[in-house]
């Protein structure tokens, strides 16, 4: 950055400063109701309300809450035969994943099937996600087998943790409603896209270590999650581990990998990882069956019962101190939950170009888990592997859901006796199998190549569920990513500006190092909203560039300073505290000798200036539009107000 | 806004589009390094000790810590006589203001005394103020008294209540002294002004009605701080008012307010008001001495212990579960403290134009609280009426502490048996006074005028303080105020850009109404870091401007959308899920048969975007300086690459 080639830039076609605009006045209501909207109805979803007849309105207001009946009119042959073939497909892997998860939350294996009947027929009518496939998921199995067993021992007390799960199902679906419905659909968004990556590795982590139980044939095993007591558990049983167990558990497990394997390289073969976790069943079934291998060691499922969704709703526990815990799990599985199905949901949606409105996804996926906690169901979400499997198999509406609905409730109805001879090794070797797919170490090292910080968030999850609990590793990434957004305010960046040459454009000097200073002039650039929780640094951080320029400009002995101007094109806001610290820096210049000059001030900040009365103080004649304008004029009452300098006034000005 | 008079600006002088730069990479551990010294040394306090010798530095250290060692020898006669005569006034204001806050925090008077003797000399060490004068404080005295009493009643048990409020102050101080030495002095900055307004108001009408107990005589009080059970408690007990106290309690209110407000007339009678507590006080005791009216009704303070501070480390309370109150009430009071403290330093220090370092003055305070609990005294800090009664006196250094403290001393050693005489009624009128300037109404308003946020955050704290407790009120406004930073990168603006006639400048057509748009371009303006946070928000956004802006055209007939230009000028920073959402735009964009452009990204944002290798995806020839480039190189294309829209490629180009 040399400050000696420095030719002052259109000083020549001397162009009259554009004034800067303080915005018409708003009235406060006015001004407070668009504010609200742009939070609350950013998609401004009533949009298509407008204009319209009171009839019409109805039938849209309809539709919007149930868009099958927007859809449904328009379903042809054509259609019947894609979601066939998809919701077959699905429901074949949704029986043994059903049973699996189910398995996982320390619930009754049945509960597994009865969630993947009622919940996705309500989703076929509610939801808008043509994609979305209704099931439940193993992370969300997972927290309440941990939550809950804090409380209630599954197997000492089974019939009330059952109805805990129930109740903890309704809370979480009311909650997931509810955030719908207040459009506070927003909250899910602070679940990052790193915060995800590093939890559901974390959770597919402990998931899989889980497995070491079914496969190892294991009896008794901690209820914690946490990496230190699973291994513990694993090995101070070392005497009680099955081989034949973990043959079997192995060789399941390498199929299903195999053919996941094969199927992610030829994508038209999908319907081969598809299937495999139910021909894994039938076929772990049938060698049970065949070797008697229930009596050598290797559990079963056993009894199922026959029959559909009984009702639950007078098993709800609404008493101490067992509500309590219900509402927190409800809470914490239900917003986990929520956030795997929207996101599901608009990733698809992108694919296929429609549109989603998160709050409504939230409003259906809610309801959904009401009317489920009603008839015995767990909490369900749409799970991103079934949705691949649903989208890969060609479903073209939500009706693929209702197929596999059909497809579960006549297993219910006839096929669960043949489950009895299912070996629990081959649930584990399916969940372990699905759980491998979660841990993402690619997107990981994407993090850690674009955004060290991200990286750090995502471990921070990561090491947060595998060393702790799920719970502490959510809380640990939330927290690290809310950390940093309050970092960006409270330390924003500040650059010093110079001139790109032949121009009259000024810019960060560290991003363009040949930029040229300009002679007693400091231009510095702040990159946040000024807000109360960095005022006090910016006004310490701009009297440290202060007086680092004068000691350069000191010690080369060049021109003193006589302006500082202060970019505020970035400052999006600014508060009482952002003006006051505006007065105390213009004392300070004033007590300098130096004149401050602001640059750019935005709409917000020209009306809180203007009302804090700082731009009486400073005189508009000191605000300008750009940079480059605020540049001439002070150049030019330098030069023509301090006769002392016309050695650089007479510099030639023509070989721009 | 019309776009027929559009003129395309500069397309004569055909100027070479400017490259955006990619910032030179720097090594991750030098940068990581860079910004830890943003976050915690913004003010580098190291820049004095570059380039001295050992010996040089030592010494600098030693003043560092001990500014004492830097203007002692510099002291002259000049100066002590000054600080003799702020030094006196000010002790003349600390003995009854002390023993009055000491029976706010229902401590033995005497230790307000204590406390007015050991940390005076401490800062006088090592403060760096000149101006501050170090006493106790009613806000922290009565969240001693509230905190502490839920645990321990004063009255029933007054030794452990008193050992409590010792290992309060400590660890209170210990908070502080580490929050100093971790450089960690910007917590206190989260307590905006607004909320600092608030809450001191709110703290002043609750300790105003407090003393409604001494006014009125009476015996029993509620401990609760809430006004309703303050007004509960004066009003059920109506029976027990003694007239001659609230006679008395009026009386001297009103001479304290009078004085008060004569000084404030005039600056330079600034010791009337600064005396009056002191001439009540002895006033006082001398009528009820001569009348003796404490056996009338008034109540008088009784015997004070004769002597210095007993020490008092022995005293502290380390078993539960009385030490996690102790430990939580000086937490609290030690932020609240503290940023009293450090705002009354930093406003003084502005005032006569020296310089104090935040985190400095926390590890004085914090060391002063440390030693001082282990002497007797309770939690002090820089009150602001003392230290502006000090201003005012025309004290020089800290050496007006130190002549305090000898005032003090001498009064602990001699005067004691004065005070017995003195009534209860004349505490509490002196502490009404001293509340009542408390109460900025003024400044409230100017928040509502100013920032209507501001003005909820600083309602919340009043209302939260008044009607439920102290740390309530404050949990209130630090919520909302940290709302506000969240909602800010949330929910950011996004603006259309228009040209300002004649010129090649753009800005948000809301606040600049006179601008052009330019047909074919959509030009958006977003005015936050682009994060996980308003990913989601942002992409939502910017369609529906774009489908906005569609229909508009439509409806007029006029040339289709070809271009979006996204404005990253205040884009300050970006995170992975940010620059995800950038290629879902891209991809959208694409899909419509738009053209992405950015203008202006920053050096951070071009980092990312490079690494994250969205740069190639968007090609860099669709990257410009300026959005007045982009639009040239848009208009540009649009005009030779689109045969059928030479009718406007012919309009002249001269009427700029």
């Amino acid at each position: 950055m040399g400050s000696v080639d420095f030719v002052y830039p259109s000083m020549n076609d001397h162009q009259c400063a554009h004034r800067v605009a303080i915005p018409p006045p708003q009235p406060f209501f006015k001004s407070f109701k668009n504010s609200l909207k742009e939070t609350f109805f950013p998609d401004d979803p009533l949009r298509q309300f407008k204009n319209k007849t009171p009839t019409r309105k109805f039938i849209l207001g309809l539709q919007y809450f149930l868009p099958i009946l927007e859809w449904a009119p328009r379903y042809s042959l054509q259609f019947l035969k894609a979601d066939l073939i998809a919701g077959i497909t699905i429901a074949s892997l949704a029986i043994p994943q059903g049973i699996s998860y189910a398995k996982l939350a320390n619930l009754p294996p049945i509960i597994g099937l009865y969630s993947s009947f009622i919940p996705p027929l309500i989703y076929a009518m509610m939801g808008s996600s043509r994609d979305l496939a209704v099931g439940t998921i193993a992370v969300s199995s997972l927290l309440i087998a941990s939550m809950l067993g804090e409380e209630v021992n599954a197997t000492e007390n089974p019939s009330l943790y059952l109805h805990l799960a129930f109740t903890a199902t309704f809370f979480a679906g009311l909650l997931q409603a509810s955030l719908g419905l207040l459009r506070l659909g927003f909250i899910v968004d602070f679940l990052s896209h790193a915060t995800i990556v590093g939890y559901m590795a974390g959770a597919a982590t402990i998931v899989c270590l889980q497995q070491l139980k079914g496969i190892l044939g294991l009896d008794h095993f901690t209820n914690s999650t946490s990496i230190i007591s699973v291994m513990r558990s694993v090995f101070t049983q070392t005497h009680e581990w099955r081989w034949e167990s973990g043959v079997l558990g192995v060789v399941f497990l390498f199929f299903l990998l195999i053919t996941k394997y094969f199927s992610k390289r030829r994508p038209k073969f999908f319907w081969i990882s598809a299937m495999a976790p139910l021909a894994s069943v039938i076929f772990g079934s049938l060698l049970v069956y065949l070797t008697h291998a229930e009596k050598h060691g290797v559990q079963v499922i056993g009894n199922l019962k026959k029959g559909l969704n009984p009702p639950s709703f007078g098993d709800f526990v609404f008493t101490s101190p067992y509500m309590s815990t219900a509402v927190k799990t409800g809470m914490i599985t239900g917003i986990v939950a929520l956030a795997e199905g929207v996101a599901v949901g608009r990733s698809f949606a992108m694919f296929k170009h429609y549109h989603i409105d998160g709050n409504k996804e939230m409003v259906a996926i809610g309801t959904m888990n009401i009317v489920g906690s009603c008839f015995s169901c767990y909490l369900t979400t749409g799970p991103f592997s079934r949705s691949a499997v649903n989208f890969n198999a060609g479903c073209k509406t939500a009706m693929s859901n209702v197929i596999m609905a059909i497809a579960v409730m006549f297993t219910l109805l006839f096929l669960t006796p043949l489950f009895h001879y299912t070996p629990l090794v081959v649930l584990s070797a399916i969940i372990m199998a699905a759980m491998l797919g979660l841990i993402d170490y690619e997107a990981a090292i994407h993090l850690w190549k674009v955004d060290k910080f991200d990286f750090v968030v995502c471990m921070g999850a990561y090491i947060g569920v595998v060393f702790a609990s799920v719970e502490v590793g959510l809380v640990i990434a939330v927290a690290i990513s809310l950390l940093r957004l309050l970092l960006f305010v409270a330390r924003p960046r500040t650059f010093v500006l110079g001139n790109i040459p032949n121009s009259t454009i000024y810019r960060n000097v560290d991003q363009y190092p040949n930029t040229n200073n300009v002679p007693g002039v400091l231009i510095l650039e702040i990159d946040a909203p000024i807000y109360f929780a960095n005022s006090s640094y910016l006004r310490e951080r701009i009297s440290r560039w202060i007086d680092e320029e004068e000691d350069k400009l000191k010690s080369t002995g060049e021109t003193g300073l006589q302006y500082v101007i202060l970019d505020m094109s970035a400052v999006g806001n600014i508060d009482t505290s952002g003006t006051s610290m505006l007065e105390e820096v213009k004392k300070t210049t004033d007590r300098r000798g130096l004149k401050l000059v602001l640059a750019n001030p935005g709409a917000e900040v020209m009306k809180k200036l203007n009302k804090s009365k700082f731009l009486e103080n400073i005189g508009e004649d000191w605000i300008y539009l750009t940079v480059g304008e605020a540049v001439e004029a002070c150049n030019h009452k330098l030069h023509t107000c301090k006769p002392d300098s016309t050695k650089e006034e007479t510099q030639p000005l023509n070989n721009v």
